[in-house]
């Protein structure tokens, strides 16, 4: 087996983002099943919204230039010559010296330019007196203001959200092409583990915790989890079982037990899948230190440390990564990190990043982040959690006061 | 009717706070479907995490007093009496001079108190050489040191995150009362609103955008959406829909067309559904100023404003706190605004809080918010935000540089 240096967070991120490539696959399905899904197209604008030139607030439809001068104290005069009716066409053109009634979001009708609200004239009996003059284009929406045709109105590789469904709607496009869900595969393995449904334990067993924390971050992530069990540590059993599994998914998880044999059985399992094999054979990270991740023929396949806290510590950090990458979704410009100050002191390794996890408090507008103390292998530290607390690996810890990144457990 | 102040968004958050209850229903579901879910139950440790005590690391079991004085130069000496295996007892307790090899998570031997780490000492021929004195408890979790048998795990209120799943499993509980999920549902009222599938739209007619926006929002929160289509302005027409509606469901969503008779209707129907009835009436806000609130029977009826973007923008913001008050979700300290710099000043009106649509962009690991310009009815401009600005009700606006409230857009 090929040498692996330990490599630092950054480098693992750069290598995720070099090496995993959004699955080809792409499907058209209807928009009211497109929440959350990534688009495989560029959606170009085939109508202009509005479609019809649109009031903006209650009032008439005017010529402005005949509102110049009105005021509160010297009104103008207009004959009211009808209403627009919602939802259908203004096809009389406003002559001069009229108004007619637009209720907001009706069409202005043609040969006016301007709104005056209700709030600022008055209809005394068929006569319009007005209080304000409007400018021109004043309260109106023209048509192709909001969505011109023709124009970029989402681009390729959105993770469509409910403004991005709403505007594909106001189009009129009822079908949208989108890379295919993924499917994320799980299997546990250690002589150790049993099924978290395993009512009373043996001295020595543990219950597999993992299958319940992983599977539901691949949820929150807007993939489907297959969850494949436990297998003992066996290689035969154990390459043949995660073999079988990875056939079936777009990316595979495992995590090893935690005796000798267990652990070399997976990082020997991940090389069998497939070429070019584990690029990242440990991180420098505390917790989830070995850490394995490899590209076994295009798809990503993760090993987790043994440890349930700190495998979900870690398949948060380079999991989410790794499936936003492959589900094609664009790299964008994300805050995902939100600035808190520290409440104590926290230590920490040159040359290592830390993940430090924190309940937070307001105080006086500002988020403090308290450390929670515990060993990292504790499940109930991470019950506890609010966010972790990112401590770099160029320092050596961070003080009291100072501001750091975190990371949001919800 | 009454007649109604406007409120502030401070008034009117401390309003569904104080009016909107957890619904009463409670059911019990399999852990794995419990996810996002929130408990109607306070879960108590039924077993301690360990049930028994466990190595932290590789290495061999130990008396602590039996390494004191170990060093590199001058190692300790013990016979290695035999391996733990995972998953099984260690039955055979530790005598005086033995060393029993355990591997990560293994189960230390009775006598034994702390282990060596096999990178402090090696196993020559059955002898064990310790190059390194080890404390009492060194290397180990106790019984019970994750989790005690008896104390609260997770409180009553709590929506479920990976982690609580995860430490639910640990101590063998496969079932978990929960609130049941809620319904809401949304229709549609205008005569200028037509189904968003609607190929070719006359002049005058608008596509129902909100039937996305409204009803992905509602998924978002963990809430079943149901979708009622369109009604015209008609008054008996709408009430008898939304009465219908409002049957089925725990909270009624309801947006008026924008024509003066609609308005008028979508205040009648919601006073219309039941008692106490419409407690916010207008809210100082920009947008989404004619938004009312109402409480009917113990049911939450929300009233939208017409434009699509002002109806998403309101949804979101009082929407989610009435939904999550009716799920059962313990209110707890959440980070749910981000402290972003402003590029440009922002104008607003005293006594009214302002929600600015901007891009977030990231300067020497700050970040700051760029305005999007548009008319604030522009579904345009909610597709390129990433974020809401908040301006205060206290404010005259904020300048280029102030550090603002944000909240983010997903």
């Amino acid at each position: 087996m090929q040498f692996f240096k330990v490599k630092t967070v950054e480098e693992t991120f750069a290598q995720i983002e070099e090496l995993v490539k959004a699955v080809k696959e792409t499907e058209v399905i209807p928009l009211e099943e497109a929440f959350r899904r990534v688009l495989a197209e560029e959606i170009i604008a085939t109508e202009s919204i509005p479609s019809f030139p649109r009031s903006t607030v209650d009032g008439y439809a005017v010529k402005a230039k005949e509102t110049f001068g009105s005021s509160e104290t010297m009104p103008g005069f207009l004959n009211v010559a009808g209403s627009v009716q919602m939802g259908e066409a203004a096809t009389a053109p406003l002559q001069s010296g009229e108004a007619i009634y637009v209720p907001t979001g009706g069409m202005i009708p043609p040969q006016s330019d301007s709104v005056i609200m209700i709030e600022h004239c008055e209809d005394l009996n068929g006569l319009l007196n007005t209080y304000k003059q409007v400018a021109p284009g004043e309260n109106i929406i023209q048509i192709g203001e909001d969505v011109r045709v023709g124009e970029v109105l989402i681009e390729n590789g959105t993770k469509l959200r409910p403004q991005e469904l709403g505007a594909i709607a106001a189009i009129g496009k009822t079908h949208v092409t989108v890379f295919k869900q993924l499917t994320v595969g799980y299997l546990s393995s250690g002589d150790e583990i049993v099924p978290y449904t395993t009512e009373y334990l043996e001295i020595g067993q543990v219950r597999d915790v993992n299958a319940l924390t992983i599977t539901s971050l691949v949820q929150e992530w807007g993939a489907k989890a297959v969850y494949a069990g436990i297998v003992t540590d066996d290689y035969d059993e154990y390459q043949k079982r995660a073999k079988e599994l990875f056939e079936q998914v777009d990316c595979l998880v495992l995590s090893g037990g935690s005796s000798v044999g267990a652990k070399d059985f997976t990082t020997q399992v991940i090389e069998s899948l497939g070429e070019p094999g584990v690029f990242i054979h440990g991180v420098s990270i505390k917790p989830g230190k070995p850490t394995i991740l490899s590209m076994a023929n295009e798809k990503p396949v993760i090993g987790l440390p043994g440890h349930p806290a700190s495998a979900m510590i870690i398949f948060s950090l380079f999991g989410e990564k790794i499936v936003q990458k492959l589900s094609g979704e664009a790299s964008r410009n994300k805050l995902d990190r939100v600035q808190v100050r520290l409440m104590k002191n926290i230590h920490s390794s040159m040359g290592r990043t830390d993940y430090v996890r924190v309940k937070l408090l307001e105080r006086d507008g500002e988020w403090w982040a308290e450390p929670i103390i515990g060993k990292s292998g504790l499940i109930s530290t991470l019950v506890q959690s609010d966010a972790m607390v990112e401590i770099e690996a160029e320092n050596e810890g961070a003080r009291q006061g100072d501001l750091v990144p975190a990371i949001l457990l919800r």
